[in-house]
């Protein structure tokens, strides 16, 4: 196999995009890529995506993306595991490259949620969970996560109010980055005061649905610095699985497929949750970061959240996380978001994320999460 | 990068599954495959599919089908392509194989398209074709072809009668393919007296919507004589792609990603048309062969249907083609259909095509579009 790196990274503001098409923002997020890279030549293009059918009436991204991109001809195909598309299509990238299948690769995350031409956004979003069996009783993905968040509490003893530092450190992380969708700092009694969605889970627990594009270009890490000073390599790129249904899991508190990607991930870097200097969690609800904190091996088990509430969190402490401002307030178009955590890991190894540059960043690492744990991609990429 | 072989093949019968659900589909072709291949042990799966999310209110297939099948844990996710949604798993799963980062890896196509729980299919089909240009306008996937049906017949100087033989070589086909849609052999009157769908399109032209599953597992080819005495080799794997909507075409007659992903997939190969034993085309209506015949070499443009006419698709004949039914006769559940194709194509070459068994099949191709011709995936099998 082949060593491969990351040569440009590109993307969209998050927000509501009035004014551009799915492949509007596809194309803005790979233009900027290529034009990072330095590069013109594309071989083949993956596009995390989730939604497009369901919300746009529209199938098909590869091809549609790659035509009006002006790479016509070129190999071209959609990745879809919910919530973890952007990731996975990395995960696909990273394989063509590594096997010497392609050269130049771009590896795309995105999503179109605000404007509903052929659906809504919650009942499309429940096409993640158990349509037979979760969706059809009612279960939405606040309502699935507000039963985590609800049993978390009494199986660890915490009060609502512990979770409050995860929102308000990626409040605060969002307010340096030019993409994100909010740039508004919270405080602790505004996220104790804001309006409820899904007892325990209000307003400030939740990510924001949004439109946005990000693309990452790949190639061998042999070739890599003829495009650019900085590539980043991609160390380790794993998914695993888990029930989709909660109720048919072991223990609905451990999140067995991000365990189990993050050891493969691990194992394939060769390093352990010590060496990782920056971690991207999956922040959709801050009931997900706690548990993606623990499953990667940051906390044991029902300690993830105390991470939050010691401010371990924050740029310089022991785990920084949602550096660029998270799920939470970078928003969270939710093929895309994957791609996202990805361009952001490497634009803190590249010591491009301004304020919010975590120091001597060598090894970061995200975990993309599809439903509430069904599909997880760990990705850990490394400073050459 | 490491030969890959398919080591085992399985498929559901294909038609109206009102008892089984998606999950249960894919599952059943998964184990079938499985059982053929002797294998227990699954590192990856690959599930094409177009339509889940759109009839059936369910994505995120590749964790639920690993769940059903008590493959929880393992790498999954979805694979789109529209129609060409199948054969792109095997590209995806070939990668994974070639590249050295699994050894047994499944490919599955699947779709449900009979039970539409949350959509029409029609409706739901157009979204292989470009939404804000084409399906916004009315045009659906008949009347695209009956467009290019008519454009034909004008251009070349041929009448509606002249294609008639696609249909009856594939429903006589289908005959002995017990698990094929239509068991009921067709005349030339029949398909001249067929009602009009969209003219000159008519009900004999036409493909059935169905529900079904077809699977292969792959392995490297260096240990695939531990699991089969009949492992089929995977020569050649190729994508391409054109514009989604056909009014950008340079020339709508002409098959461009048909005609790239075939001369990929022969170079990958090392060889060329005269050296294919069979072909597997993408009849999802008669023009469709007569086009994919043309871009892939079988014919010069304009005589692809002249193939039909003089009887050089059958299985003795020059190219035979929709060898156990095609898409008209076997069936076309959208996003299984590749998988299908290809699963044919090794019966074919493991000879265990029965009455249907082209003589001395070595080398067997398939060609699965999706859209169009927006997205054209080519494989080559050998027979080792």
């Amino acid at each position: 196999m082949r060593d491969v790196s990351i040569i440009g990274i590109g993307q969209t503001p998050v927000g509501e995009h009035w004014d551009k098409s799915l492949r509007e923002l596809g194309f803005r997020a790979l233009h900027a890529a290529m034009k990072d890279a330095g590069v013109e030549r594309i071989d083949a293009l993956y596009v995390g995506n989730m939604l497009s059918g369901e919300l746009t009436a529209q199938e098909h991204l590869g091809a549609l993306i790659a035509d009006f991109a002006g790479l016509r001809g070129i190999e071209a195909i959609k990745v879809e595991a919910a919530c973890g598309s952007g990731a996975a299509a990395l995960r696909v990238g990273y394989m063509a490259v590594a096997g010497g299948l392609h050269d130049f690769v771009a590896c795309i995350g995105v999503e179109k949620m605000t404007d509903q031409q052929s659906g809504t956004v919650t009942s499309a979003l429940a096409t993640a969970a158990d349509a037979d069996y979760e969706a059809l009783q009612g279960l939405s993905f606040v309502s699935i996560n507000a039963l985590l968040m609800r049993r978390y509490m009494h199986e660890y003893g915490y009060k609502k109010e512990d979770f409050a530092n995860f929102a308000i450190t990626a409040h605060a992380n969002a307010m340096n980055n030019p993409y994100a969708m909010f740039h508004s700092p919270i405080t602790a009694r505004q996220f104790a005061e804001a309006k409820p969605i899904a007892d325990p889970i209000n307003l400030l627990d939740s990510s924001p649905i949004a439109d946005g594009a990000a693309c990452v270009i790949l190639a061998p890490t042999a070739i890599a610095k003829e495009f650019t000073h900085k590539p980043v390599r991609v160390k380790a790129t794993a998914i695993a699985t888990d029930t989709l249904a909660v109720h048919d899991r072991r223990d609905p508190l451990y999140l067995e497929g991000g365990a189990i990607s993050a050891q493969k991930a691990y194992a394939m870097a060769g390093v352990g949750p010590a060496d990782i200097d920056l971690f991207e969690v999956h922040d959709a609800f801050t009931i997900m970061s706690a548990l993606s904190l623990e499953a990667a091996g940051f906390a044991p088990r029902g300690q993830g959240v105390r991470l939050a509430m010691e401010g371990e969190i924050g740029l310089s402490g022991r785990i920084p996380i949602t550096t660029m401002g998270g799920l939470k307030a970078r928003g969270h178009p939710v093929g895309a978001t994957g791609m996202y955590q990805i361009v952001e890991v490497a634009e803190q190894l590249r010591e491009e994320a301004g304020a919010n540059q975590v120091q001597n960043a060598r090894l970061g690492m995200a975990q993309n999460i599809g439903g509430s744990g069904a599909t997880v991609v760990t990705t850990i990429l490394e400073r050459i």
